[in-house]
């Protein structure tokens, strides 16, 4: 791997697990053994690898969210839910200091609100599919409520995770999918509900 | 106010709105125009503001949390959870920056955690009184998972409403507590789940 390459790779383990407000350039420097110099040779401050690292998180989040139009199964749709929960877990610097890691950097929250959109929009019809095949009954109001509970969920679920003082594994990850699926159930029709019930318990 | 109030009142502001990892002390003596060293014979550090300001937020939580074991009416049990969303308000800033603030401050960490097991506990106690009361239906597993969800909604809505770039004010508390009361919604029965919707539209 280029020197480059792997600054960047280092920098986002260690956003990861010590949160980017508390990383410095002169530690990830430290971390791969090189000096200073030579990171600021490729990136000119933490900014620019910040920057970057949002880059390969909304690139990776809304080639995702690209979400075709023609209807998903049931199974297909966790396992869509479950790649976004992986992919959030991979960029989980982003959530875990998103208040204040947005704060400081105005444009990165212009774009993290423009993934918060997609990410509504896409959960939306996946809600509405399940509407027009009648697999779920719940009026406009509730879709929206229960939309904006489900992203609420998948955006804070790691950090309440972290919070609780849980390692981020896999098995914190299924019961974020876990938490999302119980908050679609009780909306759902006799054998979709069933079904979805099944599935559920396969992520505790 | 003594000055020392007014240190630890100008400094819960600016943590509110600047995020605590954000705020210097040179900061809250230059926005209070008083010397560091006025500020310094009062606290030695941040960490001091800092504890003493968690130490407000503690108490008030946990005084809100101690609910009367008698069963409340639905009235009371939403007026409850508006007095738990305000208090959020109020000390916003353990929220907003919380996987930071707790990072940095073990001692803090296991205060918080401990005030979200107590929610739990509070939150666990309204449902079994739903419960009994046949009010609500659900099986222990479906009230663990809304429990959690509960939880997480009410930890983090006030920092996914300024990650979407809203203000928070009186409209933005409402309408977190219109969240939580959508996520039990659907497991009322009759009476009180139409009373619960009517309840529920107070707070659009």
């Amino acid at each position: 791997m280029k020197t480059r390459e792997r600054i960047l790779h280092k920098s986002l383990e260690l956003f990861n697990t010590l949160g980017e407000p508390n990383v410095t350039t002169l530690l990830i420097s430290d971390e791969l053994d090189i000096s200073p110099g030579n990171l600021y040779y490729h990136f000119k401050s933490k900014i620019d690898i910040l920057s970057e690292l949002f880059d390969w998180y909304e690139h990776e989040m809304l080639a995702l969210l690209d979400v075709p139009n023609e209807p998903m199964d049931i199974e297909d749709q966790w396992f869509f839910l479950h790649l976004i929960f992986e992919s959030i877990a991979r960029y989980r610097f982003v959530y875990q200091d998103v208040v204040n890691v947005m704060e400081r950097h105005e444009r990165l929250k212009h774009r993290f609100q423009k993934i918060i959109t997609k990410k509504k929009a896409a959960t939306l019809s996946i809600l509405s599919s399940l509407q027009t095949q009648d697999s779920l009954r719940a009026s406009d109001s509730e879709i929206e409520a229960l939309c904006e509970n489900i992203i609420l969920t998948a955006t804070f679920w790691i950090s309440y995770a972290i919070v609780a003082g849980k390692h981020v594994d896999e098995s914190v990850l299924s019961r974020g999918v876990y938490q999302v699926i119980s908050l679609v159930v009780p909306y759902l029709e006799g054998e979709q509900r069933q079904q979805l019930q099944q599935l559920k318990q396969a992520y505790l």
